[in-house]
């Protein structure tokens, strides 16, 4: 039997602001700090230990990473950043307020935008400066791997391959594994771990900074899966994720 | 034409103490911190960036690497760990107050188990709690390379492997390093680097938290090597570290 962790960063400025992100490089807030130093107490505590991490290229997923390693005593792991576990890419939403796109569109575009499967939003203007063509951390890529928009479908089909290639390998080999992403890139590892439909992933939402644990067996099937933390609190954490995008 | 950037972490709690540090794995003091973001400060502001970073298995290093790669917005590049950066061993010293071993056995005895190129203090025993053998972090290592004490030369002959084996052929790659490691490791690269005699690299003391740029030519030999911060600072820092073990 295997057993990971996958965690979402704590919350970020503009979770905070109620902005679209994406792709966006935007750092934690103090209670995304502290968000992330609780994860990493409450695995310590629970006796989780990790050989290996692997994040995004995104600052809030990897200081979640770091507050969490430290906590741990565990800066010494090797992590491998990944671009393929980003954000969704939420084109020219990114940078929106949540709430006045809502006011804009209304909450029903928006929840489309946010929540269907295969919409994405408008894409960025490839001249855009928020387009991340001269972001040197993409700089290996092709330009056709640089999304200029996404529906999570879009991030499935990226997230994936990363699952597929290289850390299953490493699960199999007897790593123990922690993975600090994001609420889409999270989204698209719990679908395909728990065989989740394209209409009801839309609805399933990952909390900030709380570590969600799967026993998976030899062929890494789930055999359950739970949060580490109190109970009370992921709830809240998870209604508050469900409230962002409305315009009230 | 290469340039690569060498730095000996900020000041550990054990640096203040004046404690023998070695392989034990104490952080940085708040001084420390500042010492490393103003390092990133000071590259930032200088234009270098990075590819790719190298950092031991000891925090000190590891958080004096990320504090710098925070304040220069590359939290996201790759860091390899390699356990042959770390500190030279400071065998049955690890742990001792250097003005009181001063004390004991005398300036000149300590200046020897520092200064000497090639006599190692007496080791720890094979069964001593300060011995690495049950440290996770040495678990992929045979036991007869986990040393129980280490002279410089025993240092110089673990850290020019990494160098040959996995950093030179980066920087010949084209990859721009950062190199966050200890003040013997450092002496071990720079011994190679500037060809300097056994007798003379025991004389050499590196500031801690100060940027040490070579810049290399094609076959990596140093054409200039300087430090980036502010001169009087950095002779400050050095005789910090040369005043280091004397009992008074």
């Amino acid at each position: 039997m295997y057993k990971i962790v996958l965690m979402r960063h704590g919350e970020s400025t503009w979770n905070l602001d109620n902005r679209f992100t994406g792709w966006t490089d935007v750092d934690l807030t103090e209670k995304g700090c502290a968000e992330a130093a609780q994860a990493g107490k409450l695995l310590r505590e629970a006796g989780f230990t990790f050989d290996l991490a692997y994040t995004s290229v995104l600052k809030r997923a990897i200081r979640t990473l770091w507050l969490t390693l430290d906590e741990m005593d565990l800066m010494w792991i090797p992590i491998q950043h990944d671009w393929r576990l980003n954000e969704r890419h939420y084109g020219a939403l990114q940078g929106m307020n949540k709430a006045e796109t809502a006011a804009q569109y209304g909450d029903e575009q928006v929840l489309v935008w946010r929540r269907s499967y295969d919409t994405p939003p408008n894409p960025l203007s490839a001249d855009d400066p928020r387009a991340s063509y001269q972001d040197p951390r993409y700089a290996g890529l092709a330009r056709q791997q640089i999304p200029l928009t996404e529906c999570l479908k879009d991030t499935v089909e990226r997230v994936m391959p990363a699952w597929d290639d290289t850390i299953a390998p490493a699960i199999r080999a007897g790593k123990q594994i922690l993975i600090s992403a994001h609420g889409n890139s999270l989204r698209a590892l719990i679908k395909s771990l728990d065989g989740i439909s394209d209409s009801d992933i839309v609805g399933l939402n990952v909390p900030n900074g709380q570590p969600l644990v799967y026993e998976l067996d030899a062929d890494l099937k789930p055999i359950r899966s739970y949060y580490l933390g109190d109970a009370a609190a992921i709830a809240a954490a998870q209604q508050a994720v469900a409230s962002q995008g409305k315009s009230r």
